[in-house]
């Protein structure tokens, strides 16, 4: 049994941004030499979040889509008030969402559906460099 | 230290039924041996959630009229456009609320509040056969 | 490798009540020795809810806000009809936000954004006497 920190970093591009980041948390498995597991996918920031998906083109637009109607970009917000930089909704989404993801890991494999990618929400009103944490244990 | 990996399986009925699998988690802690750590409760697909809630006829209505004020089924989705299953709302649904729950156990019980069960969300759009991990890594 | 188990207390005083729980969290690492790991923050109650959120005063009276929009307390649940103990809203938000965090660690610390604190959200309709569950899994 041990414990294994991977990281690994993107650059997003804009508010509402779902970017597909299967491959980096099967590779930083597969680095971890570890076999099964537990592992978590973690943003440590305020707004961004971790879910899965079916990463397919319609779903890329009606979770956004969701989104803006559940949490409004045009509403006012007291952080907004405070702060102006604009992304009240970020932070009220991103703590509705969640930082982090936690998937199981058997011979060396994500234990996903067929059509479940696990994906990065950037909720941020502009796009980000992220750093993603991925926390293994197991054997 | 040791990882397990337990399977269940259920077969779920309609879009909205939310199942009670308190004592199907449990069985595969007593089976596991292990008395105190961590399990992931996980379902790999994209159109199921996991959560907990208090059990009772009542919430048994009140969740999934939430769900259907929030993010109803009769509005336009794209991913039902392209692919014609009617289930648009499901796998956002399903991503919102998160394909796992994690919950500590101790002396080989689970640490839940005594008004407080796991439960499975069918979200899909029809009765589905249904495969739930319990991985649990402790001593 | 060693699982450890941290309890500590919180007395709430009103629904919508935000409390940064992050020192308490990290003095549950600190407490239990370990260096590297993954940590779980649970609430074992149907009420309550874990995130991270920038806490600044800003967001304290935006996230209730939405809260208030999405699952309104002045809407007719059937938990209420049934147990007349008028938090329906509260079970249904727990259920949406759930019951737990994981947060990862490393050289002892958490592995947070800077901006970034775990919280308690009270949802009930009345303060209540809390306890929360720490449970480490590490090195």
């Amino acid at each position: 049994m041990a414990v294994k920190t991977q990281i690994f970093e993107l650059e997003t591009r804009h508010d509402g941004e779902i970017i597909d980041i299967t491959k980096n948390v099967q590779q930083a498995l597969t680095s971890s030499g570890l076999k099964n597991g537990i592992l978590l996918v973690f943003v440590p920031g305020a707004t961004g979040a971790i879910t899965t998906i079916e990463y397919e083109p319609g779903l890329l637009h009606d979770f956004p889509d969701a989104l803006d109607r559940l949490i409004p970009k045009d509403i006012a917000y007291e952080h907004h008030l405070r702060w102006q930089d604009g992304n009240g909704h970020s932070h009220v989404r991103a703590s509705f969402l969640g930082p982090g993801l936690n998937v199981p890991f058997s011979e060396s494999k994500l234990m996903l559906g067929t059509w479940q990618q696990i994906v990065f929400l950037e909720l941020d009103n502009k796009g980000r460099h992220r750093e993603i944490i991925v926390q293994l244990i197991g054997e």
